[in-house]
């Protein structure tokens, strides 16, 4: 960072004093929205276009501008560029440095537009780009699980409510519960999408401009959808960054719950699933340790998006229209969101195909916890119980097994058949792990036949 | 609320021992969940329709089953239900007293589902009801803003940036602002409402039913979309419900923007408007106040609405599948922020239609502050000055305005040409109000013309 | 609720219009704040009696109104009091049936007081009752704790970090873990009370009064330490209620640390302990489940503590002096977070005694896993090895044993000298459980000798 | 950063396969965590002390480490530390280094301890600096605060409630509400340091350590008041990083309702105060703008520190003990909330002592307004009305003078006795700024008597 004296600020013309200089450094944006200097380049370059077409720029302006503006870009890609503090923020840092270039014509640029205008433009256009890439890694990672789920689909675990031992469910069944959060996810990066794709650009400060300007030829070079319907609306807005933080926050949140459940599953208690050591770091003082960082660390990383939420409606709440300095502070949640969530996601789709399945464990762990004991009330119910009825039945049963220490299938007919004269020799058939799997045979239940349809509908619901 | 022992519980079977009085109040659900009474007799409704279908009930059963839980809403509405808190929730408490009145019939309901799919159908059912109601108040006061735009269409009032006095702009202008927030808002609570609309119901306890469901046929009877498609995710998915309160987040959001604006206009200092008396109330010590109290207390419930969205991340973060009970902590955050939601609309929508405005202060403020400065720099731009020379000019001029108590349009031809030669006697035109409103005639500028152009434009995106 | 005519309002002098009806009960408090209907009385009773010895009211009046107001009392206590949410707010409701009874006297009660700070005085009493309360209950809680870590102070279990298994420690020494936490909860609501206890009547509106009033008697009457010291900043400060949630997210982050672990270890694949049947529910449809609910709802209820937490901050941040309508908003939230941490502090306190610990499981869980990997590594160095060659060492050894199947103790001598030649017959003493815990013998360790030291130093700091 | 193998990694030994590279890279911490450098090498230096007077290191391997430490410090301090990804964290690097230059001793040095507990030592060295450093701050900006008070003691201006004029007070007793808030957080973070200010080092990775070590000598030696209680607390523990938040999230609470003071009374139309050049910036398009963008910037970093505190509670939420990778996640938010926290205070401590007060614009303000409303009604409280009835007749005497455009002052005698016969000639005195401010004259009033007499208690207070 180079700083130049405040004299030589854009906007200095009504001060008598110039800015302290730690008021400076600590108002100033260009340490983090530098990081927007690709997309402030692409929003003057259309600008310039624009203004040209209408009449206020001439070719050869646009054309030394568009030239400036492209080395300008080279001189920040290789480190040349000589930011500066006392120039605030990314704009004023390449317009100046455009005018150094240039001359003249690099004061024009800014006509008929304001920094207001200028950085809600910048933000969205980079925002744009970023959704498109999490929507790319949000695919990666569901393919990942598709796979995994393909050569699982068939795997008996233990299904847990209340981390009790429920029913047998597939493995592959429970990748399918991960993949459909991922779904919505992207769903509702998509419907955020669409509202960050409006151009500001032509609000100016607050009540646009009285420049002949055309607005929608620069949405159309930029590839917005169309110009924002409202000037103070325009300026003011950061909805879109709180929508989209709402969104990260409810991707992170689904992947804390796969964090958790592959925590779980990597423990010597639970012993469902290795992860391979690459995914895994030691400990300073205990050699034994092989500690499944990639994941708790997500899990750890939900909490910063949540923050990050909070803070942006925080920043909002009560803000009187147009743009305040406030919100300045909307860039660097937005920024480390989006870090997190590209971080997380990838590290997850390079993770999950490499999951191995510890099948042996899981099947131990569903013969184990009365996991049909729903397969015997169903049974019952077939030969004529009320349910509630046969629910209290297998109540006893179950209590009976408790207290001497074996599972239904491991009685005898007697011993079931004390509990209810409606028990016959076929109960063993529904006591099996496969046979309690196999009857959920209907859309979204866990008979393997049922997993396998589902991935099949997937894959189509992912390539649309 | 009656008690009645637990050993009553429909789930009883197993234990040796009855829950403890204070741990069976803590958590009970039923004095918040009776709320869904309608949506769970409904969805059960459905549920028993389709089972008769399948041939899992008689269609005289079936009969029984309606009738008698017809007979419960209407006990229900009247007041006469004996809600038990041993019961445990609204679920429990009518399936037990469709037993009580129909027989062995009621003990049937149950086969095919669980509390787990149960409870998050009703949810749903009751959401997606409640959204529609909000997405008709949100277009109620859209329609009063509106209204209130037209009426105001070309009424001066000064533009704020960092609530300095920027440029003018119009009262109508601004409400658009308020507009087109509440029409993001719109469309955020739509894009909600289909991942709302997803039935849960045959996703059993966690992994599907033996029984011959047939989930499209109920979703049909219920109006939702689709039945979900994994059956561990549709019994721990809670999504809905964090993707709806950080809609109504940003919906509160902007009632805090609004808010702030009408309290800061309803002040003596800036004196913009006046709110009728019914909307305001007095002080118990100073006789002389009128307080803007709908206004402060809907700003004020931001704060409950933003803490409601952050409970519900809490709770779902690393929560393992499928259900766990702390999912029961689902309810009251969204209860609570519906009905501020709900409530807030509607003040808000009573209240728009009958603000007064002060167009004289309004038009006095807009005169002083120098708003016209950018006028005069465009004006310079236009005589052939790059944009930064004439801002510059200009900051001088203004600084020179300040020291001497005079706004620009008061200064005489003299003293302007002494800040630049290239200003002429035309320089008055543009520093007027009106010629400053007028120029901003482009697409979401604040001329009067564009104004009404966007109120008609408006009025048609609201009624598709 | 009664509704009267708002006409009869206590400030409706100025008003030439009545309120809306909707706002009325969009505004009214009297709902929920009536809950402070003892402190509200409390607060007029001294206040009436500073008034009477400052000559304001006399002898007679004084003792009119504090008949009435405990008249009044025993009406609400009885459920005959008539609430009015045309009155507004509990003070109102109270003051209006004061003059009911009493006539004259009644009018004169508000004389040099306002609601501003009686609102403000009524919770900060009701507040410090309740911390009291809370403080009570975490002692219990922390007393159950140091009697189950005395019955299982040399009970071993593994210790875990990352959820894998990192070295023995003993059931106490976990336990007076959760003690630690508890001591510091303890020690911030002491001193959140000490900022609680500070009184605001006597500010009035806002600015103080013209009546020859004497605070600091007030302040005695009532038990507060002192009058706060700005009558501006008494009728605005909210910070009390922000801290004291700020603290109870921090009891309830605790109780959801120790709920999660809770819910581990009565997992089947954990099993190291069992929760007594009338801590748990069972399920509707899966007869073998015995689901831990006390603990999974306390962990859930903590989304609902840190939710309130950020609805006052967000109430809070950026609203002007003085009294603002938004600050009815902090009610509800204080309210409820109190509640639940009543709650779920009970259930915890009642809980934990019961709580049934399975030696056996948590022994065999320790034995395995490799735990006393660090003490060889500590035995090495011990023989001369530099700690990070040591720690080396034990990582080669225990890779043998990960693909060998064996722990470490289970190694015949040559396979250990293997590793390192400094390894001797007297290695198997430092790999034994015993040997591994006695070890940790310094303050703060898990030798069962030092938790014992612990429970005793901790009996001592808490009956202090 | 320089990359080196991840084979070198100081727990390798049981690993097969090397770390992933983006792995390596998304968890190490080194990038944020090497700001700890200093407080890491105090507490190696301590725990290297005391394990030479335990007897575990020589005099000589003890003065080796120390002399190597305060080397790597120069290296650190004059830029020139080879920092490495690959060695994760500040300590690792540190310990490396250390064993490059020393050799062999410098692999004694992790003897005793883990990562665990130094990283909770280091950042509770470092926090208890920060905290220090942040209440000097307070302390200086409550000085400006009682300077401004002191000019300003009988400075009229109107008080607000619900932003409405409601009573004369001073300028001096408003700054002096701005006092008691910060007082209270001064309160807080005092509190908070000694829950900080406890020594975890010895815990080691969660049960303690086979040495003997000396915990007392250690904590003596780095300034801690005390040792741990309990190891599994010491390393998981991270209430106090949550403790500083929440009070730093109300200190910042309070700078934003400061801020928003100051932008309403640096608006046209308040003109109440003016802020000096060098704290304001300009526009880049509005020539005449003057925005008080420190006030501004500092409400908005509100949100920040919020949003941290929310992302700190959301990482501990059901954190099973002891140490899990989650925990990393703490640094960045606690880093950031300080810097934002001094920065803010640092320019409210600058910008404060220099506000201009306008002085007549502020008497103007209080004399329209009816602020004297409530002096009129104790008027006529001592001249026998109960204190209800006379709110009423000045409520209709306000309602007149609204009507008819005069203050109450402005009203002659007789149409003020038209409202109560017992009015009289001495009215006047009582409707006077003057008056109204002088009578109220008790503890924490705003008499500018009382004003002086606070200023200098207060001074007592902050000089204790």
């Amino acid at each position: 960072m180079q700083d130049q004296g405040s004299t030589s600020k854009l906007w200095g013309g009504r001060f008598s004093e110039s800015t302290d200089a730690f008021v400076q450094a600590f108002t100033a944006s260009v340490e983090f929205d530098r990081r927007l200097y690709r997309h402030d380049i692409a929003g003057s370059i259309a600008h310039a276009t624009m203004l040209a077409r209408a009449g206020v720029l001439t070719e050869a302006e646009r054309d030394l501008i568009i030239e400036g503006l492209a080395a300008i870009r080279e001189e920040i890609e290789h480190g040349e560029f000589p930011w500066s503090t006392a120039l605030e923020d990314v704009h004023m840092n390449i317009e100046a440095r455009l005018t150094d270039r240039i001359g003249a014509a690099g004061k024009k640029l800014h006509t008929g537009r304001s920094r207001n205008d200028q950085v809600a433009t910048d933000i969205r256009l980079w925002l744009r780009e970023e959704i498109d890439a999490l929507l790319a890694e949000i695919r990666r990672l569901q393919e990942g699980l598709l796979g995994l789920a393909e050569r699982e689909a068939a795997t008996v675990m233990p299904g847990f409510t209340h981390l009790q031992t429920a029913q047998p469910v597939t493995f592959g069944h429970h990748m399918l519960a991960w993949f459909e959060m991922l779904e919505r996810d992207h769903g509702r990066l998509t419907d955020a999408r669409r509202r960050v794709n409006v151009m500001p650009l032509g609000a100016a400060a607050l009540a646009g401009t009285s420049y002949p300007i055309d607005r929608a030829y620069t949405a159309e070079l930029l590839g917005f959808d169309a110009p924002a319907e409202n000037s103070l609306d325009a300026v003011s807005d950061r909805d879109f960054a709180i929508e989209f933080c709402a969104a990260a926050a409810l991707v992170m949140t689904h992947l804390s719950r796969f964090s958790e459940e592959l925590v779980l599953w990597a423990s010597a208690q639970f012993d469902f699933i290795d992860l391979p050591d690459r995914f895994c770091t030691g400990s300073s003082i205990m050699p034994q340790k092989k500690n499944p960082d990639v994941p708790e660390l997500v899990r750890g990383k939900t909490g910063r998006v949540n923050g990050h939420l909070v803070g942006l409606l925080t920043l909002m709440k009560s803000q009187p229209l147009a743009y305040n300095k406030d919100n300045q502070e909307d860039k660097e949640p937005l920024f480390d969101t989006v870090d997190t969530l590209k971080g997380s996601l990838r590290a997850y789709a390079d993770m999950v195909p490499a999951i191995r399945v510890k099948a042996g464990a899981m099947r131990e762990a569903a013969r184990r916890g009365f996991s049909t004991a729903t397969d015997l009330a169903d049974y019952l119910v077939r030969r004529g119980l009320p349910f509630r009825d046969a629910h209290e039945v297998v109540g006893k049963a179950v209590a009976h097994g408790v207290a001497s220490g074996r599972d239904l299938a491991e009685m005898d007919l007697d011993t079931l058949r004390g509990f209810s004269a409606a028990i016959g020799e076929d109960v063993y058939a529904v006591l099996t792990l496969e046979g309690s799997l196999a009857a959920r045979d209907h859309l979204g239940g866990t008979a393997p036949d049922q997993v396998r349809a589902a991935i099949a509908r997937a894959r189509g619901r992912i390539s649309r």
